[in-house]
């Protein structure tokens, strides 16, 4: 254990009767005595209790809300309401003032979109103190489930040459000079991925992905974190079974590990639901819904299948989808998404056997050459949250898919010598890293649960 | 467990006498009866002996280097010798096939330049097999020692509008239109970090960061990985402290997990260093040094110190040093890191409080005025690998030095009221994955340390 103590760590020690120092900031002062005190190792403030009479002069003055203080005193039991424990201070130095005239993180309600303009202060709020440290949480259950699932960490890289993914518009380097061509930001890092699962086995990505599109919506950003696993010899089976598992093990380690965070973001996103209107608010409270993903067995049922009971559902025959269910073939929208999960299954849903027409050129054709075996999982609340696919790992197949959607198939050379030698069934899936987040935190905008959010015209900080 | 099981998974498992199925790469086949499977689970190879006579026509002669095969049959103690139990072949099914005429990984040893034009199929190899799963084990090192060190995890931005950080020549975007200002790549997310330190208290990033300087050495990337613990309320000494305990514990874990890959690679490299001149060699086996590294406490002292001792060196009075030491306050070269490691303390080294010219504007400036609170950790074989400081918490003292090194304050608005809302004393390192990684893996390129290096003239796959 590193000194200084942290809060979290010196309510966990509980030294009851010594003397302890601590460190942090003033969330609320009041009664000229009582001090909550907070170091962001834990949602807990830390009552510290002065005795005005004998504190130093001019240092009373200086405690407002966000001053940084260090206390050293006697740790006790508390005598008062709302908490076991508390500090008897007896000495106390101010490290940094915070003129309450100036600084914006007053004890009082901010709206979210105030906050997004002092992104370099709102993480000394408790809620977004609360969000990034699940998200801190979740990332480190991801590494921490793969990594003892046998699967090796790799990095893709980020800057590149190729462009033939077609996820998305791209952000392109001016420097051409410098690589002596056309650069740009990756899309995803799948294809790059395959090659390792080719020689390593199991690997699996979690770096930064962009998107250049002009998306100014609650879901999207230009920059987000990507999760993406690639197993060699696994087929859609396998993988439709790992996605279940990775998600209820990642979403049972915050549960587990996030308890005083969860319920405070849960009592949040209640508050919230109560300034919306009936059909906005959610369907279930936070807890509620992440135990619900994790004691739930997902239903796994074709796109064919899916599309039947929803071109005969009440829904669709009363016209109350925005988008109608009529042709087979077409994309299904969040609307239809959530019906299945939410009305329909009352359980996450994993939809396969995709349309060729709507998914990407490397999902391995099946033999009705109509569908691709693709995998779709989706949630309550968000719909899609992982998607993922075999791989066509035959070499012929694969160049007269690329031929058919118009890919330049030079750019693609090394991703064709996969498939020329030791070419085998593999597979992988995509996870919105920030998605993930925003469903186990309860958060509606995506920019709330990321540090410094990049949206259109937006890049500060 | 899943399924398909790893070969990993299945020597540890260990049925003897059971059937089994597993599947892999040929790596190499002889005798047309012993084929050594490999599956990138691990180093180990499997033998499988297949009876020749037995095998369906036209299987035999698919059998070679890079075939991907999928194998049924009994699991027993092996009566060869190098290995200690096989697999009796009674079914085998070609999944791929690699034309021995075309497939570039064969069984001989491939220069590592050759192998960096074959980028994708590289990890084919042992040794880049080995290097990528000794390079997974060290990132999930990081993710463990900080998580369980009450550290947490966060993503500061890779496309940023700021460009005050003066670490290096940038990458800049072309698409200025979707931010509507000029932004480009990161080079380091420290500044970020450091607000997230003030509210969370100890948090580290480990991301991609970007450099565009046109230096085409063996120890710079155009990208590269860097980790970067930022921690609220600690000074130098226990900056000092933690870079000391994270690197120990880092390495430490490899040497525990990795060892069969470990020695696989200090083989190569003693193989390697037989072709050089002496002067050229590794100091220490690679083992060695690992545990040189782990098992000696760090020696701690100044620059002005290790200046003393540099000055009145055998080296410098002989002008062996092709930079002589005169002239307190210039920056000191590798050579004279590695004087100080391997000849005159034989242990690493932490030298601090630099000269405050030679260091970067947030350091925090010592009360003589000339030096800063900074600290370099140094290494044998390679030199500085951490560098980081204590940050200069007081606003006028950092106002000051902005102005003095010409940098924009408007562009720092954000990071200039970290100094006037409850400042505190904080500090930092930053570590280069790649350069961990070339320590742990004994490569001496830092092109072949991650998947797919950038370098000028070089943005393939």
């Amino acid at each position: 254990m590193y000194k200084p103590e942290t809060i979290k760590q010196l309510l966990e020690r509980n030294p009851l009767n010594d003397s302890v120092t601590v460190m942090g900031w003033v969330r609320t002062f009041r009664s000229n005595r009582f001090i909550a005190l907070n170091d962001g190792s834990t949602l807990t403030t830390l009552q510290c209790v002065v005795d005005f009479e004998t504190l130093e002069d001019g240092l009373l003055s200086q405690i407002h809300t966000g001053t940084a203080l260090k206390l050293t005193g006697l740790f006790v039991e508390s005598q008062g309401k709302g908490q076991s424990v508390e500090i008897q201070v007896n000495n106390l130095e101010i490290l940094g003032t915070a003129d309450p005239d100036h600084f914006p993180i007053q004890p009082k309600k901010h709206s979210l979109e105030f906050l997004r303009e002092k992104a370099h202060l709102r993480i000394r709020t408790n809620t977004f103190a609360a969000i990034m440290r699940v998200r801190s949480a979740l990332a480190f259950a991801v590494h921490q489930y793969f990594n003892s699932n046998g699967f090796f960490y790799m990095n893709t890289p980020i800057i590149t040459g190729s462009d033939a993914e077609g996820a998305g518009e791209m952000f392109k380097l001016s420097n051409t000079d410098f690589f002596g061509k056309e650069t740009h930001l990756t899309v995803s890092g799948q294809l790059e991925a395959e090659t390792y699962a080719m020689g390593l086995g199991k690997v699996y990505t979690f770096g930064p992905t962009f998107r250049a599109e002009n998306s100014n919506t609650s879901r999207h950003l230009a920059e987000f974190w990507m999760i993406e696993p690639e197993m060699a010899f696994y087929d859609l089976e396998d993988t439709m079974e790992l996605a279940e598992d990775f998600i209820k093990n990642t979403i049972g380690y915050v549960l587990e590990h996030c308890k005083e965070d969860l319920s405070f973001l849960e009592q949040r996103l209640t508050d919230e639901d109560k300034t919306k209107p009936e059909n906005e608010r959610s369907p279930m409270l936070l807890l509620e819904k992440l135990k619900f993903v994790v004691d739930k067995p997902f239903i796994r049922l074709s796109y064919t299948e899916a599309f039947e009971i929803l071109k005969y559902s009440k829904e669709n025959q009363k016209k109350k989808f925005k988008y109608p269910i009529s042709e087979w073939g077409s994309d299904l929208q969040s609307e239809h998404e959530r019906y299945l999960v939410e009305k329909h299954f009352n359980a996450p849903v994993v939809l396969f056997d995709y349309p060729a027409k709507i998914k990407a050129f490397y999902m391995r054709l099946n033999e009705d050459q109509q569908t691709v075996r693709a995998m779709d999982v989706l949630f309550p609340g968000i719909g899609e949250i992982v998607g993922g696919s075999q791989r066509e790992e035959r070499l012929d197949v694969l160049e007269l898919k690329i031929n058919q959607m118009g890919i330049d198939a030079q750019e693609l050379w090394w991703y064709l010598e996969l498939r020329k030698f030791g070419t085998a069934v593999h597979s992988g899936f995509g996870l919105g890293f920030e998605r993930l987040v925003m469903f186990a935190t309860g958060m509606g905008n995506i920019r709330d649960v990321i540090p410094y959010p990049r949206t259109p015209q937006n890049a500060e900080f």
